[in-house]
């Protein structure tokens, strides 16, 4: 039987370690979430950081803004919050209306305050291997929970589905500081499941649906599943918020095949999200320093 | 018989190009080349740039500061070229002596300067799959190579050794963007020989001469070798500069393996040297735009 890399338990260390890092500091700590739109995923994310917040005692600004805002609107207001002393995290809830550039936005919040390490200063440092640079949230919950469940990455070799900015490419060149031999397998990539079970741990971050059959996967294997998707209409186990989540794996099926895989919910999002804050205490202790 | 990737050739056609756009100019162009102490590998690429830069008529200014100048000085050099508007282009000869921060210092230079494409905002672009930012010259001249032979990595399965952030991971990125499916090795890496031979293409750029012999290959195989590297006592083909060179790739031997391959010296090198002045002139159209 595989093991099930659980986030939740792992969370709930996570949480306790936070909450005593909160409770060392000489000032409340607060975290500026800025989301346009309404999008009912990104609705659910911000509901999850709040959340979590509440229960480490980081207070957590809901700055909702209406999808038709200026860009300019949106810059005036990261640069308040950069300027705001008693704002220490600053970030942009992606993604965005398709209208605005996040790439322009995101380097508009000052390094200091960067909690989703999206700006450029930390994605250069990323790609300089730099091993003291904030990860993105979702790259440092993936390794927190491989560490978790002790499963090293160095020497081994790694497939990465997905090579979005956010996620897939983050997780690669994270992996790579590790020391792990990782490839990089997208839309484009020809005969993908011969490339999956060539990978002592095989990472999927594409977003469709239980894409990955068994047939993907070979046993002995890791299987760390980024993907939270809706899948309406189909046999599912688990319900969240009103709506049904599945991963990009295929878990029921796939669980009989490998040595270890993750569950979709309940696997990577609680380190995504405790992964969050655990980069604003980071930036918080570095900023002190 | 393997087709030999000879760059010379290429880069005389670039070299036509670039001159008419230098010739379409209403004022003179020009490179600041800023080298920190004296290394003969630095020396020697410092010369190529300049004597390029004679043939195509753009004015290369050698900036060279003894290794134990303060990093306030290089800064405050550096923001003298950013304000000068008769220097169009700032590159910093890399390596630096170990004791200085070229993240740091890279950062200094302008964007509308960076002619390595080296800065946090050309780094960041990359990340983001943004085809219009320019690439680090060698990660260009890879391409460029690539492209001028008719050799398409859509789709194609490449194997990059190195990972060094001024080129191995430069040339996965851009790789990764014009949708190859691509590996990372590196020194952790663990029966290196099986992953180069899963390749269509292997790009090796690891700076250890002739480390790469024909047990590494099969047949069909295209290989660019980005290394160069002094070969003393070896039975060598070349001299340049009174300095024999060979690459990472043990060339006698595996060109009667693979069905392309690249030599060294004369195979990336001209066309990183070449690369470097198109992203110069990128700049300049860009800025004028």
């Amino acid at each position: 039987m595989a093991t099930i890399l659980f986030g939740k338990p792992i969370q709930e260390k996570m949480k306790e370690r936070l909450v005593e890092r909160v409770k060392a500091l000489s000032f409340a700590a607060s975290l500026a979430i800025i989301q346009i739109g309404n999008l009912s995923d990104s609705n659910t994310y911000v509901r999850q950081k709040k959340l979590l917040g509440e229960k480490i005692g980081v207070s957590v600004v809901h700055h909702a803004l209406p999808k038709e805002v200026k860009i300019e609107e949106i810059k005036m207001l990261i640069q308040s919050l950069n300027n705001d002393k008693s704002v220490h995290g600053v970030i942009l809830q992606l993604p965005l209306p398709p209208s605005l550039d996040s790439s322009e936005l995101l380097d508009t919040i000052s390094p200091r305050k960067d909690a989703d390490a999206l700006t450029s200063y930390h994605v250069k440092r990323l790609l300089e291997g730099n091993k003291k640079t904030l990860l993105p949230a979702t790259a440092r919950g993936v390794l927190a929970l491989l560490d978790a469940y002790n499963i090293s990455v160095s020497g081994k070799r790694v497939v990465v589905v997905g090579r979005s900015a956010l996620v897939g490419k983050p997780i690669a060149l994270a992996l790579l500081n590790r020391d792990a031999t990782v490839t990089i397998c997208h839309s484009k990539t020809t005969n993908l499941d011969d490339i999956t079970k060539t990978a002592d741990i095989v990472i999927v971050a594409i977003g469709k649906p239980r894409f990955f059959t068994r047939n993907f996967f070979r046993e002995g294997q890791v299987v760390v599943d980024v993907g939270i998707n809706e899948a309406p209409g189909s046999k599912l186990e688990e319900e969240i918020g009103g709506r049904m989540l599945v991963g990009d794996v295929y878990f029921e099926e796939v669980k009989g095949v490998v040595s270890a895989i993750s569950p979709t919910p309940g696997g990577v999002g609680p380190m995504t999200v405790a992964s969050l804050f655990e980069n604003l205490l980071d930036l918080i202790e570095a900023n002190q320093a």
